[in-house]
């Protein structure tokens, strides 16, 4: 089955953009995922085809009118969920990537401007207002790429090692442990013992501590959501390096 | 002066990608700001090019090699932050990206496989690392392109209107009000009164209400690390719509 992409935006020249190539673009020729885009203006009813206007109220830059943007939405609607990128919205986890890379696709509106009649999200209650980080961006686009990619990459047959992507960071509320690869010593570094002993309960202890320990020194905020104290131990995190 | 953008990547042709176009697209054509790519396979030292190599102690994929990347990063060591983009790292913030975006440039490191060599960090200290969201990309290029993008439309003279940029989400603590355009009535909704009295402090006094209630409501863990309680009510939001 074709994970279906569609994106409603004002550059659709962006799309595929760095998602044509890599692991995605391969995907992407292989028939794993689709993307077509929509361009917002070709939905404006005036001759000169405006999309934005003057906020109400006053203020700098331009608002996307409401009209147009429903009707662009309209243009598309099916079961897929949609997302409008906007510093507004609920942040993105990856457990609800994974639930989106678990269905038939996904539909991004990408805000430019100062940002989108309010009313929009009002008259369209199906559309989930998602925040990437929290940092503003010139547009949705960007924030489009990079959920797109992180779903992507979750498609059936698209990770080479099948494994890949489940011990990894966020899946059991944990940053993931520190890798280590060859040459066994670089610049007085060595790779840390345990992991070259073969035992293989004692390298998961091990890296089971370090995420534990990483996450609690790094993110205090993932820490305590998953239930540990900000002062409590975690299992005993051996830096043997 | 030029912000000078340098990618340490497998895939240079993932750049400038969307930041070829719009708003960044024609800062790049002014000047405003340059991108530069480096090919960290160009920095491998064996016949085979070979960047990567299975994880010490097993598991999935790949990791990148600390040799291999310390060179690329060696090859462009200056005095601009160098950033690189993991899960793991400390997340980004609009705080941080100004900061950036107020200096000479930036310099992203983007990982691919199932990691980098933790020895890199150690022993390349200057090294950010920075988690752009709590979701898994395919590699720090999505991630970098954002970055990149929030940084840009803070550069002296890209934002058309110079006053673009404070108030907005997050340079408060805050989420930004909503906005609203034309047209007065939309499927049956109005503008709220309020932002069509041409009374200035009152429709400050508005939105300013409206940012309060939504990051309390839609954010509180942004409202709860400026200082309000989580239950504390906030200044009295009319909704008038």
């Amino acid at each position: 089955m074709t994970f279906a992409a569609t994106i409603l935006t004002l550059y659709p020249e962006m799309f595929p953009g760095p998602l044509g190539q890599s692991l995605a673009g391969r995907a992407m020729e292989r028939g794993d995922w689709s993307c077509e885009t929509v361009q917002i203006r070709d939905f404006a009813t005036d001759k000169h085809r405006t999309v934005d206007d003057t906020p109400a109220g006053g203020g700098a830059g331009m608002v996307l009118k409401p009209d147009v943007l429903a009707s662009a939405l309209d243009s598309v609607a099916d079961s897929r969920p949609v997302l409008a990128m906007t510093p507004r919205g609920k942040p993105i986890t990856q457990a609800r990537i994974r639930e989106i890379a678990a269905g038939p696709g996904v539909t991004f509106v990408c805000g430019r401007f100062e940002g989108v009649d309010e009313r929009f999200f009002e008259a369209r209650p199906q559309v989930e207002q998602v925040s990437l980080a929290d940092i503003v961006l010139s547009g949705g686009e960007p924030a489009a790429l990079a959920i797109l990619d992180a779903c992507i990459r979750l498609l059936p047959g698209v990770m080479g090692a099948a494994s890949s992507g489940h011990e990894e960071s966020f899946e059991d509320g944990l940053l993931e442990y520190p890798q280590y690869t060859r040459p066994q010593e670089w610049e007085g570094r060595t790779i840390p013992e345990v992991l070259r002993s073969g035992d293989h309960a004692k390298i998961a202890a091990w890296r089971k501590a370090r995420s534990e320990y990483d996450t609690r020194s790094r993110r205090p905020d993932l820490w305590e959501r998953r239930g540990g104290a900000p002062g409590q131990s975690a299992s005993d995190a051996q830096h043997e390096n």
